[in-house]
């Protein structure tokens, strides 16, 4: 029988843990955190996983450099996040190939009877060059440095309960 | 052969076209549009398109009444979107089950050799019963009058070439 | 006897109006438009004016060209505004200086009875070149035929009232 | 000579401080934030300075309880800031009134020459309650427990030098 998109979130190893709390403008009029937020707080800490790593992503302006902007973000949503909330978001690289990287993000919430997970997202992610005429970006190959460093990481990953710890 | 993601979208049926101007806020340092962008200009045209009904998605405060959080919602990119662009959204009724509705939305940017699919996202989102106890939000089925009128503007749906003339 | 803030907006001749649909997601738990966003409504009508001018106010990448960061906005809020309400921002120039200018716009809902002052705000925006060295932005005289055209639509500035008709 | 409001927030004691990253999705195409998100980190500056106290902004849903919407709101730009950088975030209590608070939030940045007075802002906040009808917000009297917390931290406020040693 095929794992549902929640049992996989539960259990893939995570190389990253990014505590986010919840703003009073990321809710909306329906009590809970808007569903467009979600996407700024995987992009978050797909950033933070990135400064851990030394890196960044995205060149300052005038250097050239690379992007990576997205191919695809998608997002299930089990339970409602809220104001105050703080959520922790595991960050998993479901695959490395040569110019893109699928990440996913699972979103963890403290409960009552433990932790929840409360939604689970994916997104892809297509290194570019910046430096094109016209402000034009291309695709290429992740550069040598820094596939190490992300192939290292997902090799570092551990399940989420043993990070806890 | 299966057909891509742009090809589905290609060919599907929409209800409803939304006109939406990129805005200032809604550009990054890349100089495109953010990707969570996208997700607020779906669902501006989702609301667009339940006024175009005579319906709106959420009561106001203290009526009871019913909201649509999301369960799901993904978006694929094609190219990117710029300040100042006009993007139009077609909105296709992909599916209508008993609680949920699962729209497709389809980005439309007009280019040198006519119009260009940017592009595509899916969201599902699910009716619940706003009047639970401390907030609590508990997931009904469509009411009757607003489902018969989803129904009749999925048979209504126009190939999007067709409503451009 | 010194006039308020609300008595001096609703005597200012504008010279551009904007109308702006409140959209979900600028809702927040309180039931209504957070604060935030009446300065991106602001820069939004700030932009469509530009746009009714021939005018924008960033040049696409690459080509050197101007901006118009903001020094100073304020914004005054009087009564709350809502999900799906339409409201009218009116732009007036109250002040053109070398480098500068200052906008104020001023938010109008319709009501039971008649048009209400919600919220008058003041943005000032300074001209610069973006195509310093590192991405520096340096401030610049406002280009002479722009200047002309703010000018001229200064000149033209109606009451409010008169616009409605 | 009357001092200028740059002047005025360098000397003005502050009673908490707010780091915060500045994330990809708060700047724009111009390569830096934008001047909405300044409101935005002013209020989240605001709220973990309430949060300090033991106190929220906002009851959950439900619950009767006070609001915080906003009467003024106003920031003043001297430079720039992007991507990455860490920002400082002083908060002080300028004045406590029988329903309202003024808050002046002053923006520090570590530069190559020690820290920077990047940006100062001023939000006037009125004490609400919820539990009206159809939604309703009336200004009521802070609450006594609330307002002796809010006098005791203007008491304890300090220096912002002071405060980083």
């Amino acid at each position: 029988m095929s794992k549902t998109k929640k049992e996989l979130a539960l259990g893939e190893p995570v190389c990253f843990e990014y505590v986010r709390r919840v703003q009073f403008a990321d809710t909306d009029m329906a009590g809970i955190v808007h569903f467009s937020a979600y996407y700024r707080y995987m992009e978050e800490a797909e950033h933070a996983f990135f400064r851990s790593l030394g890196e960044t992503v995205h060149a300052r302006q005038g250097s050239g450099g690379v992007g990576w902007p997205r191919l695809h973000a998608s997002c299930d949503f089990f339970s409602p996040i809220r104001f105050e909330d703080e959520v922790r978001v595991g960050v998993a690289i479901h695959e490395i190939r040569s110019k893109t990287v699928r990440f996913h993000h699972h979103f963890w919430l403290a409960g009552e009877g433990g932790e929840e997970l409360v939604a689970t997202g994916s997104v892809v992610t297509v290194c570019v060059s910046l430096g094109g005429a016209g402000g034009r970006m291309e695709s290429i190959a992740i550069p040598a440095p820094l596939r190490d460093k992300l192939e290292a990481a997902r090799r570092r990953a551990v399940a989420p309960g043993s990070r806890k710890a």
